[in-house]
């Protein structure tokens, strides 16, 4: 087993993160390296479906992953496991990464060997939303078993999504899932594109990978 | 339709929490009233688990729900539907409830008319824990599609639990959920009990009802 690189990370003093985050994509701009931050809520299979992204990901692309959460590093082991370059980031209790935290753990990573890096925020569809990481782009995911009203409860973390990802639709004959109703209510919070994928089926994690791929390729950065 | 009670909550100034918490448990204690608060992750089956909890304990006593959401009112709706008293509080973007704005919500509901009060708390598995609410007894939801390994991850959500439910056992065959894995993660945090139920097939709700039933009984109040 690999030893897990795990990084501590400390509260942010700095007042002004939208600011602190802007220079941190030009930062990132600068050594020509892509930051996508994935946020949902816990167990919704933020870890199994990076993963598979990575995996296609990987041929084309050198990819890192950071993984945030409160405590343990069992995502972390399975990216490892998996041969993908990942460091586990632990917050301290803290419910959302910022800018700053995200700049730390970007150099701790070793960012500007990669093309892009991945972060795992912590579990939660509330409080990341409201914190910009410098990220480009972020991926919002919401699992079949968590129902399709959550953009209804959970507006801000919608708003600030651009792309969405429903995971786990091989569950969807045991749920009550409605794919055009969930699309209608993420539609009252962004025009985000809406993906339908299943980790362990892996359908739908390509045209997942295309989106970002061409995020990747136009330079299209910024969140909006 | 009803029409459906909407409370939007303030933020508290009050900086000692912890003692406006213990404050509120003897108020409650005065008026005979017990509260309880349920956390989860967001589409963990709380207002499922919660409205066939209500409907065995209806029989024999006055049981009152408070439905806290970043916005929304569907699970109110849900409640009213089912013939429960329920209002819906709306955090305005908080990620959590403490005592004071909990004080407010049970004013609004009418506390004194009933013998307990249920708090569906926000959908989120990290702030609401820091958060003593005044309840006298804390409720974890975990679904089984979220993961037996969530214990690990969020840590002081178990710890500040009286009964950890397990919900969704329905949708076992469909997820990798090992259940003794699960008690062994949950045993790190906390003695509480752990109760596996579906709100579909009805499965386990009277083991929980009856746990919450020898609480109020027994009047071992006060969390741990």
């Amino acid at each position: 087993m690999k030893d897990i690189q795990i990084l501590d990370l400390k509260k942010t003093i700095l007042k002004d993160n939208d600011a602190d985050a802007e220079k941190l994509r030009r930062e990132l701009d600068a050594i020509g390296t892509v930051y996508l931050n994935v946020m949902s809520s816990p167990g919704s299979g933020k870890t199994s479906t990076i993963l598979q992204m990575v995996k296609l990901l990987k041929t084309n692309y050198r990819v890192g992953v950071l993984q945030a959460d409160i405590d343990g590093d069992t995502d972390t082991r399975t990216m490892l496991d998996a041969g993908i370059p990942a460091i586990q980031l632990h917050t301290g209790g803290m419910c959302h990464l910022d800018a700053q935290m995200s700049r730390d753990s970007l150099t701790a990573i070793g960012a500007k060997d990669f093309d892009l890096i991945m972060l795992e925020n912590v579990g939660n569809l509330v409080c990341p939303a409201e914190f910009d990481t410098g990220a480009h782009k972020n991926l919002v995911i919401l699992s079949v078993p968590e129902g399709d009203d959550k953009p209804l409860k959970y507006p801000l973390m919608f708003e600030k999504a651009d792309a969405v990802c429903v995971s786990k639709i091989d569950a969807m004959p045991a749920f009550d899932f409605d794919m055009a109703r969930f699309k209608e209510h993420v539609a009252l919070r962004t025009a985000a594109p809406v993906f339908f994928v299943s980790a362990r089926t892996g359908e739908g994690i390509r045209a997942l990978c295309d989106w970002l791929v061409k995020q990747m390729q136009t330079k299209e950065y910024g969140h909006g």
